[in-house]
């Protein structure tokens, strides 16, 4: 295994709620179409395609950090590669996005799905891992990701992105032993998967658990968070640390950070120090910038807002600023640069 | 004004956090698709020609109180007659929902809005509540409503629905004088539709601000709440109680709560005894199982959901049962009747 990154990183000084020089900074979805650089290499290959070369994958991740002074780059990947290698069928249909088939509605479909070595079948990721530590400059962090199992899960069962996640939530409260049966399947995956990246070099994980918002509560702590804690908790054996995000999840914050992680994310909608307090103050926390703020508006109104962040972070050790979401297309770079600098000067211990 | 009515209705008694017999129910979007019978009528009339024929909109709002024993109506209409009221081109685009022309982006078409009285251009919503009121039972309440002033408002400056409320988000921090401007005026005329209503004879208002859960607690205090407050005071004032509801927004419910409403309602996502709490318990609730709970999955596991909503309210005065937000139109109306025998049952004091 590879070392873990010199003290020097902030990113992960602050993961580890060390003290800091400055708040670090990286961006959810900082490696994409924002960047006209990206554009141009994804106009002659698709998303999948992409992902499959680690050339190209290693050089869109970097693409943001040659640009602007983040304190992480995040590998480029998608969260579907894991069940496609775990035998479905992955397209992106335009304007319609993901399509996963056959969709997992059934106990032989989900016998059915394979677990092979994640070093094999997702052998181009760990590549372009390894081809992304070697470019990294001293200091900058490689950060490794999956989905969290109910988000891929919900694709799985859903066969692509859903509104309201019936068929999902059917699954849950009608064949909950199918839907146990899927979640182990895939957390033990998931966590394969996550263990092998930090084997070919991430020095941190960001469990990704974008849609966990649209549960309830209880519908989260019964179906979820058991499955959530044992990819937390198999990663943090490694002795990376590990980010645990969702979002619209401030309504169960607390159950949500209780299911492991060193730093959990906040989004945008809850203020930081009330997130924090949710979360305790024994965790790092990760957030939480309105994207949209990033995108639009004036570049002093999104400065104003990112100080305000700050403000609630109030200088703690364990803050990694980020937005509350990914980086939406139409964000122009130059708001980019200017969000990245205006963090590190403003918190400039 | 006719009179309110009288305290032998559960729901306009546990509006005012008093005694009850069994906890009222009623549903948002209660009158709707999932009925065949509104289906029928659907047929032949768009949704405007609907709402603009008072015996039309009357016979759909009563529609679910024949089939199911709810304690409260609500007024059918669609929050953007407002708007169009003010001079918009509102249509709906098949597939796309609604569209509403010229958007609202400048001082001058913020200038063009009308405000007449709507008793006048929205005589038609006032003749369909007096039809309803003469057809309810009793022991029934009337519920009229609006859309809050952000969530109209973002319909207004984005032309339609949007995902990311990008033109809307970007006018608050960049424009925030022509925000004000439009939300003062939007403010101001939907008191004046709501006042309208209770005169007609609605006995209960709820102010829907359904997207508020987009924004940032700053955003919403600074943008958003003194809005909301002026129209929750206006009507207030007529005497009748008012509902409060937002989705989302668990990140700073207590916030949105403080605007006002004698009653505020909470989503699916918070379990609703920690959504109280955040409330206030000197304040009624509405809520919230998950609307798709209702739709999917087997009927014992809706019921048992149901049950554990009814549990965290303990008993207590002042707890309104509805969903987290609206029935959704795959709904199978025998699932509904299941619902609220139910919850009727199983809170008989």
């Amino acid at each position: 295994m590879p070392s873990i990154a010199a003290p020097t990183s902030r990113f992960l000084r602050a993961c580890r709620r060390q003290a800091v020089d400055a708040t670090p900074i990286w961006l959810m979805r900082q490696a994409g179409r924002y960047l006209p650089e990206y554009r141009k290499i994804r106009e002659k290959a698709t998303l999948i395609q992409m992902c499959e070369n680690p050339a190209l994958a290693a050089e869109v991740t970097i693409q943001p950090l040659r640009r602007f002074d983040l304190d992480a780059a995040i590998l480029f990947a998608d969260i579907l590669l894991l069940p496609r290698a775990m035998g479905l069928h992955l397209e992106f249909v335009k304007g319609e996005g993901p399509r996963l088939t056959p969709p997992m509605r059934t106990a032989k479909a989900v016998a059915r799905l394979r677990e092979d070595d994640p070093r094999q079948t997702l052998g181009y990721v760990m590549d372009a891992i390894r081809l992304i530590r070697r470019e990294l400059k001293p200091g900058k962090a490689l950060i490794g990701f999956a989905g969290a199992p109910f988000t891929v899960a919900s694709y799985m069962v859903e066969g692509g992105p859903s509104d309201h996640y019936l068929v999902t939530k059917a699954m849950m409260h009608g064949e909950p032993q199918l839907w146990k049966a899927l979640m182990t399947k895939l957390a033990r995956a998931t966590s394969a998967y996550l263990v092998a990246q930090v084997e070919a070099g991430a020095q941190a994980i960001q469990l990704f658990d974008s849609w966990v918002g649209e549960l309830s509560a209880s519908d989260y702590e019964r179906f979820v968070k058991p499955h959530s804690k044992q990819v937390l908790d198999a990663v943090s054996k490694t002795g990376v640390p590990v980010i645990s995000f969702g979002t619209g999840n401030s309504g169960f914050l607390g159950r949500f950070a209780s299911a492991g992680g060193d730093v959990v994310g906040a989004d945008w909608r809850i203020p930081l120090d009330e997130a924090w307090k949710l979360i305790g103050r024994d965790r790092a926390i990760q957030g939480n910038l309105d994207p949209i703020l990033l995108a639009s508006g004036p570049t002093k109104a999104m400065l104003a807002a990112a100080k305000a962040v700050l403000e609630r972070a109030g200088g703690r050790n364990g803050h990694i600023f980020n937005l509350g979401h990914g980086v939406l297309p139409m964000t122009p770079p130059e708001r980019v640069k200017a969000l990245v600098d205006f963090v590190h000067d403003a918190s400039r211990r």
